[in-house]
């Protein structure tokens, strides 16, 4: 069964990396983000053209899901788990609804409700799914469920105006990613409407609210506890 | 039990328009079909813009995933029928791979092989991932979930046929997309390489090899059978 429940564990990751290739290559395309460089490398449609970028993006997300439905995990958890990834990728309060939102606040004034709701569907959503599809494909009870989906949340929020920040912060060598390029693109960002200040401040109570759904799980959190320490922390 | 497998099959065919929508709407855009009109309407980019086109196709393919996760499926049937469908849309033999071989094919004479490869897998693969899926949705036998596998790829072959027979034989008007575009494209087509008479020589014995199929059913599967006389028989 651990070597059984390990494969499974596998092909949750792979299935979210799968997804998260793809938003990375779409979001890359002219017609949204128009970027030349990602990790500091020229990003898919620089490289194989724009109709390939496309259909590779397409095919990651479709990959996603056949990597989940033939996981070896008991059927009720997979497609659970299926559900869980489908709704943090997709709209409503997913993924793709936080892109729409995104590309329709570009070069306007943005409040604070609508900034709020695009960094946590935008990228707070597919963090959180993958915290709650861990949970769930390892059999975790339904209150720790819960506990690790608030906790996915408030780290997956925090990520985001980080990277708000160090886009400001940081240089295009260091991010492996043109810098500078929300304030070109007027995106709408913490910064944008906090300053730099305030966007730090933000971050650091959003990492404290989330180690706090942690304390509950003690020593068996260490893992998830370092990581959401090194999320914020990051300089690239 | 009765309305709970009707809501099942339901959500299976929900699932499977999406994902055709999906396909429709990235193939037009301008980096692949660069295609105007559909079904007698101007295309989605067209109406809302690049970057919501490519966002409303990954929406509408994640919304497939997530309806068939939380459709009332006994979740054992539920994995196998999402893992059908992402077969069927992905890459290897399915649409992705096939629309993949079709834009490395344009512009360059094909061999029959190749045809034959983007035929079976842009086309026939979702006609068919839709068939075994109602089948597995429906508790089918094995022995019968293949017959249906069968008759789904002859038919769903013969359909891409004749769609290249109606794409030079009938009017703009008449499909509501813009006819002659293969031709116009160089697109890898069955009329291309083999001549209008021979092609539908070959629709009629893809017809007569998936009626053939279901002769085992007799009466239950007189739909299928209807279906299967309509797709080659149309005429837009």
């Amino acid at each position: 069964m651990f070597s059984h429940d390990l494969e499974g564990a596998i092909r949750v990751g792979s299935a979210i990396e799968c997804i998260h290739t793809y938003s990375l290559i779409h979001d890359d395309l002219p017609a949204l983000d128009n970027d030349d460089l990602r990790r500091g490398k020229p990003t898919s449609h620089k490289v194989f053209g724009e109709a390939i970028a496309i259909l590779a993006g397409d095919a990651l997300l479709t990959l996603a899901f056949q990597t989940l439905a033939t996981a070896p995990l008991e059927p009720a958890r997979g497609v659970r788990v299926i559900a869980e990834i489908a709704a943090a990728a997709g709209t409503v309060d997913g993924m793709v609804g936080g892109q729409v939102a995104d590309v329709e606040a570009g070069g306007k004034p943005v409040d604070q409700p609508t900034i709020e709701y695009i960094h946590r569907s935008k990228t707070a959503a597919l963090i959180r799914g993958s915290i709650v599809a861990g949970a769930i494909a390892g059999g975790a009870a339904t209150d720790d469920v819960e506990r690790l989906r608030r906790f996915g949340d408030y780290i997956g929020w925090a990520f985001q105006v980080v990277d708000d920040l160090l886009d400001v912060e940081e240089s295009s060598a260091t991010l492996g990613k043109t810098a500078g390029k929300d304030r070109a693109q007027a995106k709408a960002t913490y910064p944008a409407l906090y300053g730099i200040e305030k966007s730090r401040a933000i971050a650091a109570d959003l990492e404290r609210r989330a180690l706090a759904e942690l304390a509950f799980f003690g020593e068996r959190a260490r893992c998830l506890r370092q990581l959401a320490e090194f999320l914020v922390a990051r300089r690239s």
